[in-house]
């Protein structure tokens, strides 16, 4: 079997108004949808970044992989390599809530887009589900957790109508974002994405949603925008209504502190987001949840060997997201099937992309009980439905982003606005 | 695709006296061949421990094992887990030489037997070498060392004439078995099996070796068998003439100390023999070079998994073995060649086993250069001979030993032997 056709395809879809520590959402999130095609007839796919850096390096590699048999994912790392060695591109500004963007995981992120979709036609054309060549599914179930962010209730000179979900900045309303999303896709576990507003304020709101959602798992993500003093103060105040807390303040030492002084569970994917890291991270005892993402990690073989690294060194696995479609969401649903230690709810910005914006066929995939199913069918069990992609590309052509950049988007609400780490 | 067949063979083969820090090796090496049948009409192969403790186990599994899918190795570990839970072996004396025989090994070495004769069945199956299984091969010779042994000349009461080596306790003689073997196999690699004689003379050895052998990387491996002290003198003598040091004193204490005092780099199959071992010598800088072993260490995945650890923890990776025949090679070889960081010649028995002595068709596989070649055959690459399983499995039978034990063995040439830990 040998692969005859590699296509990249650039997408954009739009995104709400979404708040966070470096700023605000632009009103397009950019992705690559993945196709790999084998002589036999069979098309893998893949999802990943579409920022300019990451995309230049997936483009270039649509040639160098004509004639690679799709099981020797050795020889696609080497060729990778190779490939990435060329075309080094720069960091992003803002590259910090995007670590695809990082130049120094170039290697892994581009490894990881086609991983993924060798091991989908490696899956498909033995009639299997893509977990049978991680080792078959130790569950059909896997977890996600409610996603809630503050938010405008819309763009600043939105190209397009505002999203259903309304503005959210006060108490209420989140836990009113929390109960629409619950209702409607049943999670059993609420993070918060926080590092956006006040401090104080946000830890109000986890209080209101633990009130309003006692039997809930809680975690909230300031993206490292609380200082170490403030980390703690706010720990204070969470007084254990948290399942970890994620990502309060920046750099392994500040976490490493944090954790000593209030014996919380940490969790984290931006002190530890590479094995370098987590070598450094076990030196240290910085965090105690490393949160996967096989979009940077290295695929979902890689994910598998970082959560046995995480079993072997005692700590927790859960998982990290970015703005996806179904692509990605499968890719993490069957990796998750088949981790033994992944004992957290997985991330997923899923709900907040709209139901018109799926490139895989029938739609968005159903989240029931909080749950995304894997299935017998091939693969990642997901067709493309080319017309949405020829959408959804155009949709990037004419969007006029090529490079996600929160901060700059924040500058169009406040001129202000400045780059300031930790802010709180 | 179901498992449709199970059939664990125990097997025992002509072993040399060769002495170590137990003893001296037993007339017969007892070994497990196992074969595993699919509906589709393919075997795969697998070779594991022959001691009572493990065959007990495996021979539990072969019920439990049919209807299993090859692919799913995720179930074949719970089902193993479940069994070993139901049947748990006492640890065998003298077991340090034997890791297969510790019973808190059971899980792992049982799950390794089974899981690389899955892989073997899933990689026929798709007409593939076994190596495509676990990302493809990045190198189709994997290099070997030659493995010396003091030896006497033939067994006490031995039931069958004596081996082609001769003796071998003084330096000239050692220099023989070197020339000997490399000249049969092109090894680039010499490893001096110690901790049996006293250690001036060994070291003696190495240094004789050095200079018969000047381009020839050296290794000494003592089992532990020399206090720290004892291992710091040798040190001195041995001057910077050793490639890596191998487990010359117990414990993760006593490695940690001897690198620190000497900065040599020390090799372990002794002191880190699973991942929990792993995390211990990491937070002690015990060891720099972890010689893995998947008879052990969990099968060919979990093997590349602790290599992926060894890589991120600035560890090198050699392998270890046992004395074995021509399946468990080719596993080895398979799984060496997938593993980018493995970076030393590995360890083999197989020089010491006798030409007609082989369970697989065509006698002993080849050793070119030093080297043995996986090529696109499929799965190990290599086909059982009924007739010389039923010739060993008649062997052990009658052998009468049912559990390696060389210290006992010791005590027929020597009744005052005892077990000391170190010796020296
Ligand atoms: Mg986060
Ligand atoms: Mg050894």
């Amino acid at each position: 079997m040998k692969v005859v056709r590699v296509t990249v395809t650039p997408i954009a879809f739009r995104d709400p108004p979404l708040l966070n520590a470096s700023g605000i959402h632009e009103p397009y999130a950019l992705r690559s949808i993945i196709e790999v095609e084998s002589d036999n007839g069979y098309v893998g796919l893949g999802e990943s970044y579409g920022d300019a850096p990451a995309l230049a390096i997936q483009q270039q590699l649509q040639q160098e992989l004509i004639g690679l048999d799709p099981f020797k994912l050795n020889i696609l790392r080497e060729t990778v390599a190779r490939v990435v060695a060329r075309v080094t591109p720069a960091s992003a500004a803002g590259a910090e809530l995007a670590p695809g963007s990082h130049a120094s995981k170039a290697l892994s992120n581009a490894y990881s887009a086609f991983e993924v979709a060798f091991l989908d036609l490696q899956a498909r054309s033995l009639n299997r589900p893509l977990v049978d060549m991680l080792g078959g599914a130790l569950r059909t179930e896997v977890p996600f957790s409610a996603y809630l962010f503050f938010k405008y209730a819309e763009h600043i000179d939105s190209p397009y109508p505002p999203d259903a979900w309304g503005e959210a900045i006060s108490e209420e309303q989140i836990v009113a974002q929390a109960k629409s999303m619950i209702d409607r896709y049943g999670f059993k576990s609420i993070k918060l994405k926080a590092g956006a507003l006040e401090p104080e304020h946000e830890v109000s709101c986890v209080k209101a949603l633990k009130r309003a959602f006692p039997q809930h798992q809680l975690r909230i993500d300031p993206n490292g925008n609380w200082s170490l003093a403030t980390s703690l103060r706010m720990a204070k105040l969470l007084d254990g209504c948290l399942e970890y807390y994620e990502d309060p303040t920046p750099g392994l030492e500040g976490m490493s502190e944090l954790h000593r002084q209030t014996g919380l569970p940490l969790a984290t994917n931006m002190v530890v987001t590479d094995f370098d890291e987590f070598r450094r991270s076990v030196a240290l005892n910085s965090v105690q949840i490393v949160l996967a993402d096989h979009h940077y990690w290295g695929g979902l073989r890689d994910t598998q060997t970082l959560a046995a690294m995480c079993a072997t060194f005692g700590l927790g696995v859960s998982m990290h997201s970015n703005s996806h479609l179904g692509i990605s969401l499968m890719a993490m649903t069957h990796v998750a099937a088949s981790v033994p230690n992944l004992s957290y709810a997985c991330d997923t910005h899923y709900p907040w992309q709209e139901e018109d914006e799926e490139v895989i066929k029938g739609g968005k995939l159903p989240i029931v009980d909080g749950c995304v199913r894997i299935t017998e069918a091939p693969g990642l069990g997901v067709e493309l439905d080319h017309e949405q992609l020829g959408k959804l590309h155009e949709q990037f052509l004419s969007c006029g982003i090529r490079a996600r950049n929160d901060v700059r988007q924040m500058q169009r609400y406040r001129p202000d606005w400045e780059t300031v780490k930790p802010r709180y």
